[in-house]
């Protein structure tokens, strides 16, 4: 259910951009991305992963990893972990970067002015510790408008809160569909996976093999075959909720083709 | 010399606080003092220091404290440190319970939508490493106003960028000074030093020997004799700056008195 028009007006472009923690992880092609980011048409918003520097630092800081049926469990030790990197190393260098190209960013965790507020999720089946499920409904349009009206650019790291006291690391593909969704009905919003491949692939081995547009039969169809599988599942199922829940647009797509939007397109 | 007053009209009462790392180190001390924080009437910006926490995480690490002439040095891994215990860690959990009790906090870095660019510190007579000197004529005003117009309460880690993509390790109580100083032509400003002790003492040991008025005479008299040292020495030093910048009034005092106001005030 969609909420209701805030703002009586043409709907202005709103571009939403998740890059994804191995583009995070190497500081040459983060930089290239920013720039891009940076040169990218009209409002935006930017949501950005975690990547190896968490596994490294948790390495580092005898933090073990603990996995539950091959997904990982956001313990105590963990979540301060990801606070600190995600929220603090990550995303505020971020923010300087951008900063000194001249891109008014402003880094932010889905607790702050309680932009994204999430629910803890149950403890059954399985229980993934301190992790957050956030709702498009319950999002802080108001304050985000705020920020976009003032020329200001949200930076948002995969970090919410349960409104409780206390944070809750959060899937960041997730965050991306969550804001899109929320904002769609006041902007003419399109939502950008960028990651290391060029797109849906054929074959994962092959850059050429790239699906230019898929449906949700065609999606269906993928999984069944085993063409689509691992991380790909969630996010092509987040990016046709996204498009379920008003979202124009979502392309999932190589980082460094930001600019030329060339991807996979979601249809 | 003052910049221009922005807005014609009478000036609002605003509370700028400093929470020092030592109330920060004790999550019940500090779940105490955010309670008051948030039931202190009108406008209002904390600002928190860092603490023992990154000591710790420093030697977890494997980071070692470097100093020269006493004085710690901010090198580059110093700097990641700092970045995620003081904008991560601290600042994220400060802004969940801020939340949790109905507080609107909003978690910053001086890098965030470049609210308090620094300059670098030179090198000579003694590098410091990655470390920020602000100035109050530019820090964004307009910025923090508009939060605070909006019902935001901006919570500051002790974090600035140089507006050339580094981030930089800034003293607290200078942050605070900084924030004070440059908002004080638009707001009636108090500046409140939060720490774990009555107030200026004559006697450190004696909680009962509160200096209740201080004025910069009676600060010069009292360093030649001994009585102010080490970390009081800037405090006061930026206290007094404050109000020479037209901040209406500073009182230092131990953070569980930040309701009534009792400490060390001056004039």
């Amino acid at each position: 259910m969609k909420s209701k028009v805030l703002y009586n007006r043409e709907k202005e472009k709103l571009s939403i951009v998740k890059i994804g923690g191995n583009i995070v992880d190497n500081p040459a092609e983060l930089q290239k991305f920013l720039i891009d980011f940076n040169m990218l048409k009209g409002l935006k918003i930017l949501i950005h992963g975690g990547g190896a520097i968490a596994t490294k630092m948790a390495e580092q800081l005898g933090i073990e990893t603990k996995k539950v049926q091959g997904r990982r469990i956001t313990d105590s030790e963990t979540l301060k972990l990801v606070t600190m990197v995600y929220a603090g190393l990550i995303n505020k260098n971020i923010v300087a970067s951008l900063q000194s190209i001249g891109c008014n960013a402003i880094g932010l965790t889905g607790a702050d002015a309680n932009c994204i507020p999430s629910i803890r999720r149950s403890p059954e089946p399985v229980d993934f510790g301190f992790v957050g499920d956030p709702d498009p409904q319950r999002v802080n349009k108001t304050f985000i408008v705020e920020l976009l009206e003032n020329a200001s650019i949200p930076v948002f790291c995969a970090i919410t809160h349960d409104g409780e006291g206390s944070l809750l690391n959060t899937n960041a593909d997730t965050i991306a569909y969550t804001v899109a969704s929320a904002l769609s009905d006041i902007y003419k919003t399109t939502l950008y996976y960028c990651f290391e491949k060029e797109g849906v692939l054929m074959d994962l081995n092959n850059p050429e093999s790239l699906i230019e547009t898929i449906d949700i039969d065609e999606y269906n169809k993928l999984i069944q075959q085993g063409v689509i599988a691992d991380g790909m599942i969630p996010k092509l199922f987040n990016s046709f909720n996204a498009i379920s829940q008003g979202v124009s647009e979502v392309i999932i797509l190589h980082a460094k083709n930001l600019l030329t939007g060339k991807g996979t397109k979601l249809i």
